[in-house]
């Protein structure tokens, strides 16, 4: 698959080696993350605040309330970012302690999404990534709540994955200190679903996320 | 624990009752994420990075790399947002379906420390966030590694925790509809430690995570 084109604002000035801008790479981690952080400035300074998303191809949605003050003047410049931590990183040396982790940066406009019919592919993007199939287990949302709802679309063309894998890196003269050296892996998936009594009473099957 | 005093951009417009400003709530999230998301502007628009944080009483504590593109022209306004996910909320209708979630956001104006002795407590009280007593089972930075890392304090002053729990809240009309309503936890821990192989063949005891 192809890469996006790397621009000023996506080429860091170090580590470049943790840095690509392979497009599946950045999917990737788009589709596994459940939340992303969301920046862009207001009147009062830098905001940042967690939304859900969803990648349909190479554009990502989010929705927000329209009556909060998180719903955007847009179109307004983003900043999209999305990190997966993979473990911590223990090294003899405290200035080599580290994080292994992928996360995608994604920069751009973010615009309304007016068209009907691009709102209910955004939505049913959406409520498919909490778990699959769950847009035809669910009740779709009317006029009211879909007037209650901002939708905006980022598209994803400038946008970077950083990532750390692998060992501690420690300096030669290091190697030999008594101290413990590996990786504290951090792992996330799912506990057991919790149905309301009314869904535990009626014996559905529990949907499975991803 | 006394509150923090909300300020304008720490009070939303809507969902009050997920808001809080309380000092033990904003400080218990910051110190159970093991990382934040760091908010400012630059002159190519918003950036949005993960950061180690770690909290010493009112300040906040992260460091970047003094050669990275995301070293600060601080004293700089920021976002520090803190989020952790504990579960899918899965409702009748798509419209409340939702996320269990405790988010901090801290606005503020971060500045880069100086002093030789807080810029020791800062990187002390960060590597301990690792692993408690980590600090004293590392070595220390030298003169040229903290020549290349930048310091930044961030007061928690303007701060608010907002959080979702409990089960979905279904309109009363739908509450009859066919379909699976409940959580989906989410759960996030340590897996097993993966020692370097030198570490290993020593047989030292693994660092315990919090």
């Amino acid at each position: 698959m192809a890469s996006l084109p790397p621009t000023v604002r996506t080429t860091p000035h170090r580590l470049a080696e943790r840095l690509s801008h392979d497009t599946e790479a950045i999917w990737a981690v788009l589709d596994e993350a459940l939340i992303c952080h969301l920046g862009y400035d207001t009147p009062a300074g830098p905001l940042v605040i967690p939304v859900m998303h969803a990648r349909v191809n190479s554009d990502l949605y989010m929705h927000v309330s329209t009556g909060s003050q998180l719903a955007l003047e847009a179109p307004a410049q983003v900043c999209l970012t999305a990190t997966l931590l993979d473990a911590l990183v223990l090294a003899k040396s405290q200035f080599h302690h580290s994080l292994n982790y992928r996360s995608v940066i994604v920069r751009g406009e973010a615009t309304v999404v007016d068209d009907p019919r691009e709102i209910d592919i955004a939505l049913t993007a959406i409520v498919e990534r909490v778990a699959p199939g769950r847009s035809q287990h669910s009740r779709r949302p009317n006029h009211k709540e879909l007037a209650a709802t901002q939708v905006l679309r980022l598209p994803i063309v400038e946008a970077s994955v950083k990532q750390r894998s692998g060992p501690p890196k420690d300096d030669e003269e290091d190697l030999d200190l008594p101290h413990w050296a590996g990786l504290l892996p951090v792992v996330t998936g799912m506990g057991p679903a919790q149905p309301t009594a009314e869904t535990a009473a009626a014996g559905w099957p529990a949907p499975q996320s991803r």
